[in-house]
């Protein structure tokens, strides 16, 4: 319970372990799927999931002139809007960094796709009628903890208009299936391009307010800090990345990878919060080439695209790198970050190519 | 791709958390469902997930009368039994060890039920007549890579005697839905009391042999050693086991619980691949007292066990303890396995009380 968490240099600690294999990745050959199927999708669990008792609901209140409170059969008997979105934790790449902070040690695997079906959450705060003045929409959900010795339920806020976008949503259902207990059931938020913290699980309360929040979760965590003590900057937009499906097949400890030599089809996924990705390049050795990018299949999902590379026997290194169309672009090594945050560096996998 | 992995001391390589969270376990609180929610029950997947493609058939044959193949339709259309199985990966404890084998450095969440339905195998074999000699029946899976510098696709078998078990399946379906990707779709092996490498995923084909399966997976890994050279002992039934859900709430990173004083709730699961349970106790800083344990829902699912913890301001250390009936009980501490298999030590959880 202590307030403050030294910084990790080399090897991995048990608290890391444990964190990993309750908050798992996606295995990277799940790529392949444009939706991910629910129980390979990523998962970030600040506490412990908490029972979905029959008795829930949603209250919807704050600075508002009519507040309400919704149960789940409620919610779901409103018209639905479902959205594919692509969601990546703010911590993905953290454990690539050193010194790291210590948290769930995310190599690349932090990331995913669902289909969300739900009610937009704009429709809900017009019908609570917002008062004139409301600043942010607070949401809270049911997980309870402490971290750096603050107790707290696990809340967020959003500035209202991007809560009033038309792509969040109070979701109910998962890839047309109710939520699983890991993913929020029985009601989560769903905010499309941002990082996961955003997308609040186990949702109980949404509360309009006129003073930016202050809870743990907003002012202290999940803020890009470059040391220790300063203010920061908040994580939001998802950065543009890339990742490909690592071809051949793998060494069961090292994963590393075994491909024969010959043509190789290369493929994988690209993403970024704020504008389409137009490029993605593909390099063996350091040597870049441009691959082909598909058009976005939805406009909050993950774009595919492939190559093709010519496999030569020996040891290679195998990356790939994404433009957006706001001409961001991933940095070769990560960018540092007390909090291991936003780590959008390449991508780097290691090929045996044998003949 | 060396032959030999050195053993491990002290803190975890990135290798151990990268098969950690592409492996992952059953987050604890999860002990509260009889049956797990198919995206939280434990994953072990030795190397990539194959794709699930179109023409998937299973074939039957080797020291046969009339083979045969069935493609997943046929399979699906015929008679079917679902049964509720609690599976436990060999290696779950392994990373409470030292040294420790470098493989999946599972704490103690490696264990999972669910409900499987699918096809007898025992019908299936009876429907290809197997040959006088028959010894061994081996199950070969779709999934392939290196392990010690050998390729091959994971295959195990089973002893003639086992494999007739009414209960083993051909499991077409989890948690009456179509088997997920990573739990072996659309064909797996389901064997009910043995440790879960038993139950081949991605099932391709089945094959009647005269003579010992001699594949890595049987004959060099899953088998408990005190030390390297030696040829071991086969795992096969579960050890008797128990766990109980963590109280209270947890710290984020250390997952240390926090309590209130006064009456508290415990509970959890008890399991056995060779005997129903009998026994539970429960013990608070080394006194133990007996739990409640209810009788078996299911002849191969774990049983609940309960009990109430008068729990005082301070720091306690809290411990569970099962006994079958055949008189197995748990371990105090881990008993010594060169690659951490079978480790059913007693499960020991931290927690701070409050007033």
């Amino acid at each position: 319970m202590s307030a403050r968490r030294p910084p990790i240099v080399g090897r991995y600690t048990a608290e890391e372990v444990e964190l990993a294999t309750r908050n798992h990745g996606m295995p990277l050959e799940a790529l392949r799927y444009d939706v991910t199927p629910a129980g390979l999708h990523y998962l970030l669990i600040h506490f412990d999931i908490p029972p979905s008792d029959e008795g829930w609901s949603l209250g919807i209140g704050g600075l508002v002139e009519r507040p309400f409170s919704l149960s789940v059969a409620e919610l779901r008997s409103e018209d639905s809007l479902t959205i594919r979105a692509t969601l990546e934790c703010a911590g993905n790449g953290r454990g690539q960094i050193s010194p790291r902070y210590p948290s769930v040690p995310w190599l690349e695997e932090g990331v995913s796709t669902a289909e969300w079906t739900g009610v937009p959450l704009a429709r809900l705060l017009q019908r609570a009628r917002l008062r004139d003045g409301v600043k942010e929409i607070v949401f809270h959900g049911a997980d309870r903890g402490f971290d750096h010795g603050l107790e707290h339920d696990f809340a967020r806020s959003l500035p209202l208009h991007e809560a009033m976008r038309e792509e969040v949503l109070v979701a109910h259902a998962m890839n047309r299936a109710p939520l699983p207990p890991q993913h929020g059931a029985p009601l989560r938020l769903v905010v499309p391009r941002w990082y996961g913290m955003a997308s609040v699980k186990w949702l109980r309360a949404i509360e309009a307010t006129e003073r930016p929040f202050d809870g743990f979760q907003q002012a202290v965590a999940y803020r890009f800090r470059r040391a220790q003590g300063e203010k920061g900057e908040p994580c939001s937009l998802m950065r543009v990345n890339s990742l490909m499906a690592p071809p051949g097949i793998p060494d069961f400890y090292t994963r590393r990878r075994i491909v024969q030599a010959g043509e190789v089809e290369i493929s994988g996924r690209t993403w970024s919060g704020s504008a389409p990705v137009e490029r993605v390049e593909f390099a063996v050795d350091g040597k870049w080439t441009n691959a082909v990018v598909a058009k976005p299949q939805a406009p909050n999902a993950w774009q595919s695209w492939h190559t093709v590379w010519q496999a030569r026997v020996g040891e290679n290194e195998l990356a790939c790198r994404a433009t957006d169309s706001g001409g961001n672009v991933q940095p070769l090594d990560p960018v540092w970050d007390l909090s291991g945050f936003g780590n959008n560096a390449v991508q780097r996998i290691f090929v045996t190519v044998r003949g």
